[in-house]
C-alpha cells in the first residue's frame, strides 16, 4: 500500500541536505525574491504580468526557478514592482 | 568631404541627452560593472572567460552591453569574480 504520510517524510529528509548544506543559487534567489515582493503587494501572477509586460505563465517558472531569466526581463518586473533591479537578487 | 571631427561632434551632441536624462539600462549597468570587476583583478576578458567557463567573445558582448545575459551566467560570473550576483547590477 503507498503510505503518502511515509512518501512525505522522505522527501522531506532529502531535502534537508539541500536546506541546510547548499548554497541558494541565484536563480533560487530570485525566484523566492520575486514571490515576496510581488505578494506584499498583493498582485496575482496575472496583475504582476500586466504591469510588467511579460506573460503570467512565464512569471511562473520564474518563481518556481524553472527558467533562468534574462537581466532586461528582470528590468521589467523590477520597474513593475517600483524596485531596483539588484533587489531582485538580495540574500 | 566627409568631416571625421563635425561627424564627431554630431555624435557627441547625440550621446547628451543619454548621459544626463536618461536612466542606466540594467543591461548597461552590468556591462559597466562587469569590466570594472574584471579590470579590478586585472584579467582580460579570456582570463574571465576561462574562470567563468563562458566563452570569451560572450563576455566581450555582455560588456558592450549587447547581449541580454541570463541570471545562470550572471551566476558563473559573480562567482569567478568573487562577488555576490547582486553586485553586478549595483548603481
Amino acid at each position: 500500500m503507498f503510505r503518502l504520510s511515509t512518501y512525505r517524510m522522505s522527501l522531506h529528509c532529502l531535502q534537508v541536505p539541500r536546506l541546510v548544506g547548499m548554497k541558494e543559487s541565484a536563480r533560487e534567489l530570485l525566484a523566492k525574491n520575486l514571490r515576496e515582493l510581488r505578494q506584499e503587494k498583493g498582485w496575482s501572477q496575472d496583475e504582476l504580468a500586466a504591469r510588467s509586460g511579460l506573460h503570467r505563465t512565464y512569471i511562473g517558472t520564474v518563481e518556481r526557478a524553472e527558467q533562468s531569466i534574462t537581466v532586461d526581463s528582470m528590468e521589467k518586473l523590477a520597474t513593475a514592482l517600483n524596485v531596483k533591479v539588484s533587489r531582485l537578487l538580495e540574500e
